[in-house]
């Protein structure tokens, strides 16, 4: 197969909206935006052996390239509308590209979002993305929002996906739940949709909760505090010891829950508005910088690192 | 540098827009797109080694990077705005990064867009972009729109890149203006907009003029004859033999010239509409399918290769 016929099969299998013009096949794509909404925009990339291990199934590959962008949606707020995609491979494999679609637009048709471009070039095996979607006018979910006194929250439960990327370098055995919570992310776009007028601030959790939330705390001038005991874990993840268990909590990355902030008269509003995504109180805004994570004692505890960069 | 000095490196001398709410810095960027336009979009990766030589200078690949997403911009004679930026890179290197972005902003300040977001990841040298812009609806120039009876037009110069690369495989003494075509293309933005209303479908020329303007002829079920003498070349292009020219010339990649048609009626006032860009006639739009180069005698030429596809 030849760069067209790479890109004839994946405009075969994308599905469109309404709202596109002119999609996949010509210099560049024509959209509709929606009247009176803003345009919200994010691009992330995954590289091969960086971002996920290089035995990963197409399929989970397809899945995540698109997972961690919806992801940076949800945390916005954002309801997902189109994406470009840019697949760099090392070689013409009708095989992996139909795995890799499987995936990816599996989870595009459960959030509605259409490939509308983008391009197929040879090289090192590298997905990249570019999603975009919508809010209405000045209520997107941001950084720069938390207040002191805001409870802070996460959905879901964290420290799976680094329980499971520890256990595949340990060459340990592998919960098939923790595996599928590496491989396959839910972005909570949903629960972000829902916090739009709820939450003063939110982050999705990437790079590590201690880190993410020292981004919110940076953005937005002041300081966190977060109890080590009150932070979610799934069942699988409490069969490991406290110690491990807690470190991949507080500084593991890459589960793509939300992480948000919001006034403390809203508790019970927002735990009713979830519709079906559990939410947990982790701590507090308040005074200063930085995030403190405390431990049963009151002890500040603080993580081997503090969330996953690049280049150090 | 870590990740982080880096995106700050990014963001410190990125220029903005008044419609960009929010640039780099959040999960998202949030954009105002204007009431009453359509958005263009498009996504095109440059890796080191493919797209450009493994030596090109920082500069260049930094202004490359953006030229050949503007060209696909102004190919739909839409008006630039808002660009994400991926950059994959092997290690931090501040220096190289400052040379790349001299070159991308550069080019970015010349044609009014904003770098809004985007990511840094460790990998093998790739530049990845998705850039946006505005199009009066219904107005955007598409491959699908030509006539029988067509002029068949084309920007500028042709070959001379293809000639530059060809020069640096073969360790030959180089023109510095070939070089420049190769390494800091000219997107046509200005003359794209300048040719709504008046051309029936245009592309750039990314792959080799017959290549792209078959993908023209096939999205608009007609055929194409162009006459291999008429092709436009530069001064330093002429020095070469009248064959090795052609061939570059007729399907050489890497011009990023417009390649568009229109009707016969409208010769006069294209040729007075675009601003001091040269057009010139190359032939014309025909019933049946393909396209055919002639030469000087009316026999059919054929290219010893039709233009540049991965994976062949």
């Amino acid at each position: 197969m030849g760069e067209f016929d790479l890109i004839d099969r994946i405009r075969a299998r994308a599905t469109t909206r309404d709202d596109v013009v002119l999609g996949i096949g010509d210099d560049a794509a024509i959209l509709e935006p929606p009247p009176g909404k803003q345009l919200v925009v994010t691009a992330d990339t995954l590289n091969a052996g960086v971002h996920f291990p290089e035995a990963t199934r197409a399929e989970d590959i397809g899945w995540k390239t698109l997972a961690v962008n919806l992801s940076d949606l949800a945390a916005m707020g954002a309801q997902p509308a189109w994406c470009t995609l840019s697949l760099s491979l090392p070689g013409s494999d009708p095989k992996w590209l139909d795995g890799f679609l499987d995936g990816f637009l599996e989870l595009a048709s459960r959030h509605g979002i259409a490939i509308v471009g983008g391009d197929t070039t040879r090289g090192p095996l590298s997905l990249g993305v570019t999603a975009m979607g919508f809010v209405e006018p000045g209520r997107a979910l941001r950084r720069d929002g938390a207040r002191v006194g805001d409870d802070i929250w996460v959905t879901g439960a964290l420290g799976d996906a680094a329980a499971a990327l520890q256990s595949l370098f340990a060459g340990a055995a592998l919960d098939r739940t923790l595996r599928a919570r590496l491989d396959r992310p839910t972005p909570r776009v949903e629960a972000g949709r829902r916090l739009v007028g709820l939450a003063n601030a939110c982050i999705d959790v990437s790079d590590g909760l201690l880190a993410d939330l020292g981004h919110i705390c940076a953005r937005s001038n002041v300081g966190a505090e977060i109890g080590l005991d009150a932070l979610p874990a799934s069942p699988a993840l409490q069969r490991f010891s406290p110690a491990m268990r807690q470190a991949w909590q507080a500084a593991g990355g890459d589960d793509y829950e939300l992480c948000f902030t919001a006034r403390q008269e809203l508790r019970d509003e927002i735990a009713a508005a979830m519709g079906g995504v559990a939410v947990t109180r982790i701590g507090s805004i308040v005074t200063g910088q930085g995030v403190r994570a405390l431990d049963a004692d009151g002890n500040e505890w603080r993580p081997p690192r503090t969330g996953y960069t690049h280049f150090e």
